[in-house]
Formats: structure tokens, sequence, C-alpha cells
């Protein structure tokens, strides 16, 4: 039987389109887009080609604001430290949000290190911050507010629009972390008024260990790849042309396709929140219902631990997820769901369930027959369940 | 006609075997290593197959000694950046050389502009640096030693393992840049002593944008990009597995076909060395004749610009360089040439000539035969020429 894969956010596949222009890169061995001889120039067509896509995706003025890197991770520490800094005359305070993903809180903690202070802002029970914490947050030193775009482990989206308005007013470098939105839900950096954007090419069925990094023109920032005159001067290092050409293709299908995409997602999700409640009970759905991806729900399962149910669905060839795959191995309680106020038991008993283009409703219904039984079983051989029965 | 490629260095083409591997792995659509099911599983082991190639290739003791990058240019930021950071209890002092690759320079520039202080030792005529006067710049607050293994334009090779006996006596930290050595000559971390050493699969004909980092067991090191638990918690991010795998299959073949491409290289070395002078004169071969990459010779014609002869070569589908890809766009002289004491109006006129295993002793009389016209055709534009004559 095939395996379902109910995991997305941990990896999506190629489309075919994807491949196709992959495998044709691979195959005509393009030079060195630096390089000033023929066999270079068709390698810095195809660059600027996958630059030109990917701007349009995320609605920059101009191409050249778009930086590749080699992930989501990449971009983000480029961004928060690059610009920080890049501009630490005007302060040493950043501004974010409890929820942020790893290589947010892990390029932060690097720089609290380095001496600068943060000020960390909680989230209400649906995972949204509140604006006018922001605002009273903010000091006069304070160099950078990053907040995440959509959070990937209960999907809430956060009002990046609102935070703006703040930032700009106060004259605040703003970056925003969209590794799980750019693609799936629509994104236009003018409209967000953002200084600098993470992405990456995977959640639009790009390949995995390519991303990019929108800075508006003008900023100051630092690369964090010092080195050649790569990517307008800002990161250097030969480029992994095969994966951007990747990221291009991807990039104009999401374009092309994002509504009819929103549409599967939506219907999926809406699918899943109906359906549960016939096989099974005692579950908290996380996130926000409105401010929320399309193609994610993060359901907890009371009395019971998602690692156990993850491994039981895998035997049955169900890929599911619990948190952050940037995570796993680590078995604490994630802080984003602890964030919003959930119990640490009821934390540990949580799935991640992510669609993708290629699921359909018989594989949500054969998702949830397999999970009654496993619940079942888990809950059969638990001493926290019994107790409260 | 097909374009001859003198030009390896900055672009090597993929082996068919490297190219199969990399398609595979594009088709079989693999999962995310860090993720705990099925999907995850194929990834993983792929992943691990391929630290096993690569650590193998450069006699790494622990396949988990080698972290995977986006790039030769990451390598280097990542072990100097990281290793002078993480260890900044030791001392701000760093001692490197004048011929080191931008990656480094901008590197130590960065850190420069963050503290620390440098000390750059000067090469001697043929580009090597003497050990005596590393050891005599070392400091009591010295933290790191970085000095490339083989230089990008002149090829000349490095006395690393003198180095490093200096280095560990004193026990400063050693990092080597080997981005053009690795996969090309025989590469032994032990017996170079080195505690790190930046490298990148294209040399050995894999895919550009995908590098490697070895660093010894047990050594304080940052992270560069800081995030998941990837690359033993050494480097955030979802791994380039398409890229990564071209990576370890290039690493297999470059340790089984090592001694018959250094064989080819240097024949075609030889060769072009031994033919210059019929046809043409006035010219300067930069580098050491023996401690040298095998498959570079960096010519400097007396009294016309490299860039004229490049560009001439080019409308014949020749393609050359005249120093690294990662410098190109600039005009000024080289900061390498100018260290071995090249007078500034020679360093102009360099060409560096790159081989491949795709190049016969044909490749070789076109060159020549066509240089010995765009000389001609500069040099009797040019009014230096004329002065001198």
């Amino acid at each position: 039987m095939e395996i379902i894969n109910l995991d997305h956010i941990s990896a999506n596949p190629l489309l075919p389109e994807v491949q196709e222009a992959m495998i044709k890169t691979i195959r005509e061995n393009f030079g060195n887009p630096s390089s000033q001889h023929k066999i270079g120039d068709r390698a810095a067509e195809a660059l600027a080609t996958a630059r030109e896509s990917v701007a349009r995706l995320i609605h920059a003025d101009k191409s050249k604001e778009v930086v590749f890197t080699s992930s989501g991770s990449e971009s983000v520490n480029h961004a928060i430290k690059g610009l920080v800094l890049a501009n630490e005359d005007r302060g040493k305070h950043i501004v974010t949000s409890n929820i942020e993903h790893k290589s947010v809180i892990r390029s932060l903690r690097r720089l609290k290190m380095m001496g600068f202070q943060l000020a960390s802002i909680p989230v209400d029970g649906q995972g949204r911050v509140d604006p006018a914490q922001i605002a009273k947050a903010i000091r006069d030193d304070t160099v950078l507010v990053t907040i995440m775009h959509s959070n990937n482990e209960i999907g809430t989206i956060q009002p990046i629009e609102e935070i703006s308005k703040i930032t700009k007013e106060k004259k605040i470098l703003f970056h925003t972390d969209a590794v799980d939105s750019v693609g799936v839900v629509p994104i236009d950096v003018q409209k967000l008024g953002v200084d600098a954007l993470s992405f990456a090419s995977n959640p639009f069925y790009g390949p995995a260990g390519v991303g990019g990094l929108y800075v508006r023109s003008g900023l100051k920032i630092w690369p964090l790849i010092d080195g050649g005159i790569q990517e307008n001067n800002k990161r250097g290092g030969s480029e992994n042309l095969i994966g951007i050409v990747g990221m291009g293709v991807a990039a104009d299908l999401a374009m092309r396709d994002m509504d009819t995409r929103l549409a599967h997602y939506n219907k999926l999700r809406q699918m899943m929140l109906q359906e549960l409640p016939n096989y099974t009970d005692e579950y908290i759905i996380n996130g926000h219902p409105e401010y929320c991806l399309p193609n994610l729900v993060s359901v907890s399962l009371k009395y019971i631990e998602g690692e156990s149910v993850m491994l039981m669905l895998d035997d049955d060839d169900i890929a599911v997820s619990t948190r952050s795959a940037c995570a796993s191995g680590s078995l604490r309680a994630s802080h984003v769901l602890l964030s919003t106020g959930l119990e640490f038991a009821d934390a540990q008993g949580t799935l991640v369930l992510t669609f993708g283009i290629d699921n359909t409703e018989k594989d949500i219904i054969r998702f949830l027959t397999k999970l009654k039984e496993t619940v079942k079983t888990l809950r059969d051989l638990s001493p926290l369940y019994k107790k409260s029965a």
C-alpha cells in the first residue's frame, strides 16, 4: 500500500515540472554564472530567470531584492544577524514573539551572547500576537522586530500588516519568517510592509535546501556568507543552480495554481475538522480558526503521546508529525503549544497534520480510521485515561 | 564547434554517474532526513551514505566530523567565524596569509569589525608562506591560524603539515581552505593535522552549491546557521539532499580515479608549459613549479590585458579565466599576483588555465594556436609593447 503523507511540512514532493527543469539543468551542465564567457552566460540567464519568478511570487519591486540561500533557516539567520549587526548603531534591542521557529530563537540567542537584548512577546490562546504589545515593547534602542508570518506547528497567521505600521512609524527594521507561507498563501511584501522576509522552496513543491531572502532595496545588511560578489554582493559562494532553477519553476506554478491549491487544502482541512469528532474524542484543535494556514491541522489528543501515535501510524504507512522536523529527536514539549496555554500533558499528545496537493479525501478517511484504532489502543494503556474515566 | 573549456576552476561539468545519482534522487522524491517516519528514513540513509563517502575522501576519523554546507565559501565562513567566536576566551588574534580567497579575507575583515586583530603573512615569489613566519606571528592571544591549502589563482600548495606542527605545539586552532584541493590531490586531514578544513563538491565534478566542512571531533564551534538539530547540531536548515547525494558519488569516483586524473592533469600541464614558448614569448609562469595544483597554469602575458584575451578567446569558443570567478566583474589587479611580487602591469595580463578530465591534448594545441593570434593582435595595438620593442 502506498504511504499516505500527512506530513507535507517536513517534505513536499517535487512537482513533475520542477523535476524536469532540474534534470534538464543537470544534463545541460551549465557553468558558473559569475564567469565572463559563454559557458557562464547560460548559467547567468537561468539564474536571472529564476530570480524574476521568485520576485513575482512575493511581489518584490525589483528582482535584485531576492537573495537565493540554501534554506529558510539560512535566510532567517542572514536577515536577523545581518540586519542587526549592520545597524548596531541604531541600538542593541530586538523584539520577537514566544512562538518563533528554532532558527529565529537560536539566531537571537546567539546575538544575546554577543551583547544584544531581547523582548519576547506572548501570544493568545490561538497563537496570535497583539500588535499593541509589540508597540509597547519597542524601546528607543530597538533595532529590529522579528515576527513570523505563519507558525509551523499550529498554523496561526500573524497580523504582519498591522505590525509593520508600527515599525514604519517608529523607523525600526522589521523581518518576518514566512517560510511556511510563501507559495502557500498569497504574499505581497509591499502590502505586508516588511523590510526583510525569509522563505524556502519546498513549501511550494520546490527542492529542499533552497531558500530565498527578500531584502528591501537600500537597507544595510551584512552577508551571512562573506566572500565573492554573488547575489548582488549579499552572499558569497557558487550558486546551487540546479536547485535555484527548480525553485523558480515551482514559484511560477505556485502563482498559476495558488487558487486551486488553496481550494483543495481548505476542502481537506474542513473535512478533517468535521470528521474528527466521528472518529475520536477528547481532543483540542490548536491555532486560530480564521487566521491560519489552509494546509495544517494541529490536534492534541488527550491522555496519550503524539510520538506513540506517529510511530504506530508509520507502521500503517501513514506519515504524520508531532512538530517541526527540525526539532525532532528532542522529546521536550513544544514551546509553541505551551505558549498558547496548552497543558504540558496535552501538548505531548499533539499531531501536526499537513496536507499536500497529492492528498485526497480518501487519505483523510484512511488516516481517521487508523487514528481511531491507535488512539483506542494507546488510551487503553494510559493510566491518565483510566484515572479520568 | 564545441566550446573548449580551460576554465574548469569556475565550473566543472558533472560526471555522468553524479548526474544519474542526482536524477534518481529527484525522481524518488525522498523526504526529510530529520522526520521520524518511513519517508524520512530513506532520506536519512542517503544522507549518511554520502557523509561516509565524503569522510573517506578526506580521511576523516569519523563521518560525523563532516558537515555538509552550501559551498566552499559557507564552509570557510563557518570555520573561521564559528571557531573564533566560540573560542574568544582564548584570545582575539588571528594569523592568515596575504593570498587567501575572498571568502577568507572577507570573513576576517568582518571579524576585524567585531574587534578581532589580524596578522597577515607575506608569501615568496612562488606564492609559498614560510612556516617560521607564522610561528613568529603567533601571539599569546592568537586563537586561530587560517592558511589555504592551495591557491585558486596560481595553484601553489602550502606547507600545511609543517604549519600544523606549530599550531599543535602552541595549542592554537588551525583551519585550511582546501576548496581547490579536495578531490583533486590526495588530502588526509589526519596527516595534515588541521582542526578544520573547508572544501566543495564541484572541484571533483560534483554539483556547484554543495560544500563540506571537516571539524575535528570535540572542538567548540558556533554554527553559522543557527536553527534545528541537523548536521549533528552544527548547521540548521533542511538539507539539499539532491546535491549532497551528488557530492557523495563524486567523492567515491574521486577516490577511485584520483591516480588516473592526476596523470591526465600532469600530462596536460606539462604539455602546456613545454609548448607555450613555441606559440608566444615574454610571459611569466606564476606559482610554484613543484608544490602546485596539477590542473592549473597561471600565465602572465606582458603588454596586454588578460580580460581582452579572455573575451577574444571566448569569440573563438575557448573559455579561460583571468582570476577567481568569485571576483570577476572587478577590474582591480589580483591581490594574489601582487603578493608574489608581480608588477601591476604584468598581473593585468594574466590567464588562469584550469584543466578537466574532459580536456585533450588537441584542446591545448587549439588554445595555443588561438592564443598566438590573439596575443599578436593585442600587442600590435599595445603602446606598451611598441615602446618596449
